[in-house]
């Protein structure tokens, strides 16, 4: 039997995200970014639909390399302003009881002792709700935020990364033993010191000694989410990653993705299903096709050009500013999101230009762009799935919510009737509804076991 | 016309907080501080009660002092576990309309620029009912989980301070200007980038260069709170503080802090009525004195001695393990919490000992502790309010939810009857309700407005 897929509604703090200018339409509610409401109706749509989470992206610092300034980032909403994606989860999971929340965070810039807790108090809340999408910040102007004159190098980010990790891991599964919490009110015992270990972690960039600061949470780890696709964030992602976000514009681009992980994975000592692969992808969906092709060309006149250039621009370095709008894009060096340039370079059946990147198609949205009825949508997805080796989609916000709402009333129902869709979620933490059969904690196998005491 | 008095709910994110051990009493429910209904149950009943906020304490390390080790502390939940303040917040502004929330967050291990940004987007999503209870931190065990081998020194902890919040004053008054934000979907210009500046702080703890990442928030800067009372945190109370958390055994004591900081503060320019003082403080009202003392004796046999004195250690650096329960307390040099120290010893009337720390009474309360009647128990508050100019409480936590629920159903009519508490909330932001007459922002004679654009 084919498998289910898992589909994330995929979101972010800001009025405008993936698509730049959407934010603009009449009947977009975006800008109601700064309400509870707004991020309810997020959630509550989402959990009717059954999807397996809300993935909040995050971006520290401005957008400024579109024409060497933040100005056209400013004035039209690239992913700014940029609110705290944190603050949103607890607004949500209040209104929700199953789906899960992946936060993107930079650990660049947190400490493990202090963001340990943070996402222990979060998962305790939700109970056992958490994902952490890991990233380490690539913005040289987040970096002058935090009082810093350069931002790490690269490969040095995923060095810095694997550090981090290694002290959370200890924080999250090595310092408060199985058995350690009493919660006695007879003999006044709240826990056992004795299982309660002080963490000494002296890495090359982060050091903690410390016992952690709260009690297990639920998952103790949150689920860990991964989105780098170089050579360096794909051994990282196959060493921690729970679930990887890709982007990708062809198929064969994807399946080899999902293969090299999986098989580095496994290299790694993990099993190959040890890792859910999202892919983004943009659907619109309405009764008709022609309907949908009808919206989709309406969104379409709503994209922002200059905003999705400045966006573009800052995600893989390169100033777009300077190029004609059909101009053959060059594979220019940078130290950017590496794997985005190569990705956006190295298409082979003709050289890939701006006016791509603007316009709504598989190039644009850097994965999957469907548009169409039900089962239409439905084909094409699940032909990505069945051909690359993903196991679902991260779906990017277009029209705040009525793209969502489609893709739950129409979308959703319409991979139910072909047994590629839960019908129910599963019980348990966020871990356990990814990975049936698995418990509420990392598997033995990962390498976030090994810091468990002996 | 006597002024009306403020009343806070003083909680934390921990299942024992200023009384040890009042977890393990049968009907405290203390131990599902993990959970979202909690929460929401603490804040709802505050805003019955017309309460002005709930006041968010937080600890970031470990109770080490006494004994040498941190395992009373692990043991007896003393301030242990310590989850993050933030995160809770969200779940009771959802359930709630009207009550601000101070929260105690550490300056010493953010960057202000992203911990801006998190108090923003908080701010915005509560509607404007967010302050900040600026600590400086104190405990050597949070300094080594933040991979630090030393604490600032007492006073160089305030200068990293000033230091901190000039920054964030910078993001959070003088980054977006008034009339930066558009929000114009026909123009399609969100923002107008001439009235977006950029940050420029090199301070002598703190850089930034950066534009703040959130637009304006409807306080801009939340609510500033501060409780430090040694002669170099008054003087930070009396530049930057709006509301002031003050502990003291006596009247003459208060009387004489509430006097020096009004005092100060107006030598900065600033008026005496800029700053709301609250006064620690132990309520336990019932119907009639004599249920009320049948509670507090019931609650006493409660107090656990040595989590008890573990706590009173780590917030005074003197280790009680050493001393005898009925031997005076001397005045010994710390870096820790130095007008705790200074308050408990010098106390003119008798010499203090540990047996007082641990007991109900003013002296273990560090403020007001009073049990009775409503009507009793009121006169005691309200002669603390009238005798030493302060503004009103913040009233401990004690058996959770019933210390709380008494408060607001017996307390607060008492209170309303006599004319001394609000009958409604104002509307507005937590600072609008706090200041009667003032705007959302702070006033221009506040240090804070000085860095808004000219």
């Amino acid at each position: 039997m084919a498998k289910e897929i898992r589909l994330n509604a995929f979101h972010m703090n800001t009025p405008s995200h993936s698509w730049a200018g959407l934010w603009r339409h009449a009947r977009d509610r975006s800008l109601d970014y700064t309400s509870p409401a707004y991020w309810v109706d997020l959630a509550q749509t989402a959990e009717r639909g059954l999807l397996d989470g809300v993935f909040l992206a995050d971006v520290f610092g401005s957008y400024d390399v579109y024409g060497g300034s933040r100005d056209a980032a400013i004035a039209h909403a690239v992913q700014s302003p940029s609110n705290d994606p944190f603050m949103v989860v607890p607004f949500m999971a209040q209104a929700t009881k199953h789906i899960g929340f992946g936060i993107t965070a930079t650990l660049t810039y947190e400490q493990p002792y202090q963001f340990a807790r943070r996402f222990s108090t979060l998962d305790h809340l939700t109970g056992g709700r958490v994902g952490w999408n890991i990233v380490t910040g690539y913005l040289k102007s987040g970096a002058a935020g935090m009082g810093q004159s350069a931002i790490r190098a690269h490969d040095d980010r995923y060095d810095a990364g694997d550090d981090f990790l290694a002290a959370a891991y200890k924080l999250w599964e090595g310092s408060w033993a199985a058995g350690a919490v009493l919660r006695d009110k007879t003999l006044g015992r709240f826990a056992d010191p004795a299982l309660v270990h002080t963490i000494r972690h002296r890495g090359p960039y982060y050091q903690v000694e410390a016992a952690h600061l709260s009690e297990p949470s639920p998952q103790r780890t949150p689920v860990l989410y991964q989105a780098g696709a170089s050579g360096r964030g794909r051994e990282f992602a196959a060493r921690h990653a729970e679930c990887v976000f890709l982007g990708g514009q062809t198929k064969a681009i994807v399946r080899d993705a999902v293969d090299a992980i999986r098989r580095q994975a496994v290299a790694f000592g993990r099993r190959a299903e040890d890792i859910v692969i999202f892919l983004g992808a943009t659907a619109i969906v309405a009764p008709t096709s022609a309907e949908a092709r009808d919206l989709a060309a309406d969104y379409a006149a709503h994209i922002d050009p200059i905003a999705q250039l400045a966006l573009v621009s800052g995600w893989s370095g390169i100033d777009f500013a300077k190029y004609d709008l059909d101009e053959p894009i060059r594979h220019e060096k940078s130290n950017s999101i590496q794997s985005f340039v190569e990705n956006i370079t190295t298409r082979a059946d003709r050289p890939i230009t701006p006016r791509d990147l603007i316009s709504f198609s598989t190039i644009g949205a850097r994965g999957p762009f469907v548009v169409g009825d039900a089962a239409t949508v439905a084909d094409e997805l699940l032909s990505w799935v069945d051909e690359t080796g993903i196991d679902g989609f991260n779906l990017a916000r277009v029209v705040v919510p009525e793209t969502l709402k489609a893709q739950v009333d129409l979308l959703v129902p319409e991979l139910q009737n072909r047994g590629r869709f839960k019908t129910a979620y599963a019980e348990g933490s966020l871990r356990q509804k990814l990975f049936p059969g698995a418990g509420p904690h990392l598997p033995d196998r990962h390498i976030g076991a090994s810091h468990r005491p002996l």
